[in-house]
């Protein structure tokens, strides 16, 4: 189902070339949105990276990517001026995706291995919280969002739990949610709406370089009541929905996407 | 946009005459599912009412009403025995929406005013949240749900916070959306997915019985970040959003739906 | 450490012959409290009871018991007529402790065994939550609670977690939550502070009556970050910190005691 | 009422020479704790600084404090240094108080006024956060905890709701309930008990520099159901409340001390 509620519309995504950013690219575009990808990989991934870049371009939408790391003040501030002249109605950002998964996974407390510090810590908050703010601050100062913007980030069920290894992106997750409070109040009257959605276990690349992530994922499989992960896609269709439209009058929330895996 | 992502569906609305379930049976009909309501209205007010249901039947849908109590056991009974030979090609039931305000408004202590008893409790908690699972139970030993059905409910910010006269009210939306994740939980497997969603201050008739409601309204705009109430149509988008195959992996959750209204 | 923070003060227990009420009972007398306990236990079991609050006679308190059904209206009346003469200086009751644990476990849906229906959540509903407001109101204007008066109730994970057999106890519990909100908001300037406290899972005999209890028990230890269950004295230990002095800006809230068990 | 809890054991408390800090560094000298502080002053300030100090040290029980800043690394190595060496039984910190509030107060959007950029944020994060961990960390690695020891940071409600100007603020404060929530169960086997507690609006010097203070406290007197505003004492009493032998059992948790006012 092809419904072109994206049409004349450019969609960005920071991370999107794997995993849920990649999976909302593909929605996206099905939709009929064009996209803009910020990813960074190494020239050896490319081929098959490409690969998924071109079944985007395959739903007849425009497309861009560029292989920068998006956290880094520089490399935004020349892709922001690089999509400063985006074709179209009005060559404007109408969905904003921050799907940057770049953190550090350690314990605080070990005789085996290293454990976290307060360095670790800001890493993973400046790439997967802070860096939101910098890209809605910089596209917004710009004049770069469309009339009725949605910005969307990911975050999971670390924002009430401590999971070993996970202190780092958990500080960081509820930072991120903070962050897009503070955003869908200070900018509502800008057109803007942000929203999280909370992913459910879901087998990508990030999740599986947390230790144990096997036993995590059999562990979710048996609690979901599912009785399967969350696929990207699931993550991808929320959100879709949260680009309608009918979305407009959510704004500043956090939805689950996990067929019901935080219940129990 | 009339996007018959309910053709060949029907959306059986508890409390659909009027407020949040009125315009949930509109937005349905819209999207092409037939619609049966069940309301509880006086003669007088009928002509009124008909009006309105006229409009549901000028989307194109088939449209039945029920006048009867949605709480009472009996005409429970008599409804779901009627809408067991629903036409159509699985002649079942896709969507359930509860949208039953019914309750009692009173404070706690008070030297001038009745005060709330047990029983106003019991009847507030019967009505808005219990009838919500005596519906499903007998839809679900009926067969009457069809392989893919979402089930939607609707609560408040009383659900976190208390308000003076509101007390009956708050229990029974924290008690509704209990129920709701039990449901997710246990007819995950059955092909049901339920959810609760959280709507701002709405300017509707049950919203207007509260003491006050004037002050709280006025005190909401103030409040919202999109700086007006919240309408019944926000309100059926979001519903709306819920019914769509995307959202097949959101279950056991709260979506607000308040223009940020929440957030201060 | 007998701490007579008690000293001249009544306590009176709802369930107050096991588990938490009854650990909480012990703690009370032990810091000086005087002891009204209501319970209802078959004569059988009594000569066990009996050593039991011979215990807490021992602590060289006052103490009564009454072996009634708190959550029948006619008791209540007349336990609370009987109150009304309490000797010491005020004679009045200064803590009130909710330990009502009555209701159904059963699935929302089986083949193999009964399942839930809606007078079942209303049974548990006025067992394990209403009940606190009808005595609550009565002791109140019956003006039987002294100038400072703390109200402490039992809740659990169930009040966000989904657990198969527990939905009426879910629906309860919240419940509980919300009329203990609404306590706190209304009776605020009575003198009433009013709380829950958040056991982890404890090993008492309505812990026992769930199905599966041991297997959750064995999970529970595996999952507590201190590695072991929760015992009613932990619980205890918190609502005596919730009857001091330093905790009367403590009103409305929810209190975990769970060794962390909750944080995974 | 002197209970002496704390002879013979020392609290560690940074920010102590004002509001939240300075009230509970009374609280527990009154309850026999020796007391160890960790300020940032101006000279001029200090004569007063030093009154209050002397207060603490009339209570009879050793006292230190160190005029630095807490948030640089090399004044903490230096002030873990010379703690390392502390009288008394053990000589060790059984309590650990954060209370440090350093951090930008600016809009997101603005034509008016300075923005909140990333730094910001960064920095108020560092402070206001991050600073708890490597305070804990490094009092850990140099064995100066005691084998029962209770971490109390302080929360807003600034955690669920977004503020004008409190964005930065917000994160900060979400960031360190992760924070604690971490602690709490990679320390748990350690002996270490990390909670929040969430203090109502209380007029602080820090709380004043919030732009509309003055407003903002008085809708907290309305708004409050106990009809007044937090003072510090009201919040050293919870803080002393979970320094108690009775509070082993809470860990990981937000504790709200706010009169209710949370509540609505």
């Amino acid at each position: 189902m092809n419904d072109n509620i994206g049409r004349g519309k450019w969609a960005l995504i920071l991370g999107g070339s794997s995993g849920l950013g990649l999976a909302t690219a593909i929605k996206l575009a099905r939709s009929g949105y064009s996209i803009v990808v910020v990813h960074r990989d190494r020239k050896t991934d490319m081929p098959a990276i490409e690969a998924r870049f071109q079944s985007i371009r395959d739903e007849g939408v425009q497309f861009f990517n560029f292989n920068a790391d998006a956290v880094n003040s520089q490399s935004r501030k020349d892709i922001i001026d690089q999509i400063s002249q985006l074709p179209g109605p009005d060559g404007k950002v109408s969905v904003l995706i921050h799907s940057i998964a770049k953190g550090h996974l350690k314990p605080m407390v070990s005789d085996k291995t290293a454990t976290l510090d307060v360095s670790d810590l800001q890493l993973t908050i400046n790439a997967m919280a802070l860096s939101l703010y910098d890209w809605t601050k910089d596209l917004y100062s710009k004049n770069l969002f469309s009339k009725d913007t949605r910005i969307v980030s990911f975050t999971s069920e670390g924002n009430t739990k401590a999971l070993p290894y996970y202190a780092a992106v958990s500080a960081a997750k509820v930072a991120l949610e903070a962050i897009t409070r503070s955003i869908a109040l200070e900018f509502a009257l800008k057109g803007i709406r942000a929203n999280c959605v909370q992913a459910g276990v879901t087998d990508t690349a990030s999740f599986n370089m947390i230790p144990n992530s096997d036993k995590i994922k059999e562990a979710a499989i048996r609690r979901n009541p599912n009785r399967r992960l969350t696929e990207p896609m699931d993550v991808a269709n929320v959100v879709y929905l949260l680009c309608r439209e009918e979305a407009r009058w959510i704004t500043g929330t956090i939805i689950k996407a996990d067929g019901g895996e935080s219940l129990l």
